[in-house]
């Protein structure tokens, strides 16, 4: 078995080996630039994992995970134009390095070379891998689409939420997951539970995001605290405060989601804090987080393998659970 | 054997038969519209001529061939919003119609489709189909790259220019012939002539384009004349009337090409067009198309199924060449 630590450094290796020194240099540089903004690596680790937990040899599903990040970098690619997001990792976003034009052509280039290194996916597996990898892609579009669409809806239930996030992060999780699953020789059931796995964690994993957008610290974080808060964005936070506030709260809020006046920017993340924290939505968010990671645990432990195997997954969901950044 | 009517009938069926009517609409919306709008669905109907050379069945090439006309259609829905064009087949663009985010999203999740639907190419050939539409993909991104590139290039050569419209245009017909040959049966040289046969048509018809943009008749082409003149494209035929024109042609031509005056079009355009007439590059141009047509007729003529059975491939790259719309 190879640990995290070990499937980390292999991913960065062959990430590192991949060629983007291609004409023309206008079209794959941001390329090369956008993956060398680094990163987790968590969907080419999860790959490689679920398949280290049938297999010794990872090398089998090396392109496939690879192709998971390579997707996964070209939906940040297009997600930062239409979000107008200028920065991405500290650095400048590609649209911004370069202009609009390049970014969109980019990234359809870049999703095309996610498909060529899913077809290198061992023959006997390509089929019903090509499938999945496709279905989870357009399910992240869709969940992009839904994102835009909230931003500009009044009322978004926490259901309407969670099946959101489900789309655009969780899936993919799941996938990479399930396509090294079966790379590496898993039963459809083993397979079909990690996917469940990574769905869940998938789930948790956005909460958690949203928690630590505004009770992060900012050092480790790495963004500003309270961004999602001065954005008005209807994070799973926010949609249960606009749900419980009343009278005198349920006008605080109001105002202050209102307020768009830049010199009062701390004093609104302040405010909406606290209100968050009278109103408990901290907790509850917490307590549905909770009830994710339970559930991606269930799952986990349920799959064929020796429990020493599965050390290094429960190791890895619960570092993505309680990480401070 | 299938006429091109009948092929173009089958077509036409399918296209309709994919069904967009997903959530969320706003995202799918755009795709019904942009398929919605027609176009001369050259690429499937070429990817089934090719495979009803090698057999009576073309069926098993259908998905194939809807891959091609979606992707087509991906890369003008995006194109479309990095020539901030406006209208599209005389409608407006689904940029203008909807807004330029959902333009990059619907494209996006078009592009998977594509995939999707290539995916369903019988087993025995998915893998280097899926390897050739992927390569075709990329290539045609590289070749919409040079076009954006050439536009703000003081100068570009015939042979640039050639490889440019290679790769934005003329890949993607040779891929769906030798695609659809594949699906038929056909040997590897005979699937490979079917390819160079394509490029070369696809080559033939970008010229004609470029002609019929200064010389084809408003009525019949669709388009207004001169639409290339105005924007001073590098079209082949300006890209020979600036390397020949000398002493007062060149003063000429170069004081029309800064004047941007929307008062002085119609004058532009003639006056344009004459110096075209009098370098005779309108000539050069023709013959290059003819070579390329000639090249494109002689790969036919290789291919090792009986002469009848090519008639419809050579009666419909004949239509391409000698088309005034």
């Amino acid at each position: 078995m190879k640990s995290y630590i070990e499937i980390s450094q292999l991913v960065a290796t062959e990430i590192a080996k991949l060629n983007w020194n291609k004409e023309p240099l206008g079209l794959y540089e941001p390329i090369e630039y956008v993956l060398s903004l680094g990163g987790k690596r968590i969907r080419p680790a999860l790959t490689l994992m679920a398949c280290n937990l049938f297999s010794d040899d990872v090398q089998p599903a090396m392109k496939s995970a690879l192709a998971l990040e390579v997707f996964h970098n070209f939906t940040l690619l297009h997600d930062d134009i239409m979000d107008k997001a200028d920065m991405r990792r500290g650095m400048p976003s590609v649209h911004k390095k370069w202009n609009d034009n390049t970014a969109i052509l980019s990234g359809d280039v870049m999703q095309i070379a996610s498909y060529q290194l899913i077809a290198e996916t061992p023959i006997s597996e390509l089929k019903r891998t090509i499938d999945l990898f496709s279905r989870t892609a357009a399910q992240i579009c869709e969940g992009q689409q839904y994102d835009v669409e909230f931003e500009s809806r009044r009322e978004v239930d926490a259901e309407e939420y969670i099946e959101m996030i489900r789309l655009k992060t969780a899936v993919l999780l799941g996938a990479a997951l399930q396509i090294g699953g079966w790379i590496g020789g898993a039963s459809d059931e083993d397979a079909e539970l990690l996917y469940e796995f990574g769905v869940n964690i998938g789930l948790a994993f956005q909460l958690k995001d949203d928690l630590l957008d505004v009770y992060g610290d900012e050092a480790t974080f790495g963004k500003k605290i309270g961004g999602d808060i001065l954005a008005n964005k209807k994070t799973y936070l926010m949609i249960h405060a606009l749900k419980l506030a009343k009278g005198k709260d349920a006008i605080e809020l109001d105002y202050w989601i209102k307020n768009q006046d830049k010199n009062v920017s701390t004093e609104k993340i302040i405010q909406v804090t606290n209100l968050f924290n009278k109103l408990k939505v901290n907790i509850i968010c917490e307590e549905k987080m909770q009830f994710f990671y339970n559930m991606a645990v269930a799952k986990l432990e349920k799959v064929t393998v020796s429990d020493n195997k599965k050390q290094e997954l429960r190791n890895l969901a619960g570092k993505m659970m309680f990480r401070k950044d």
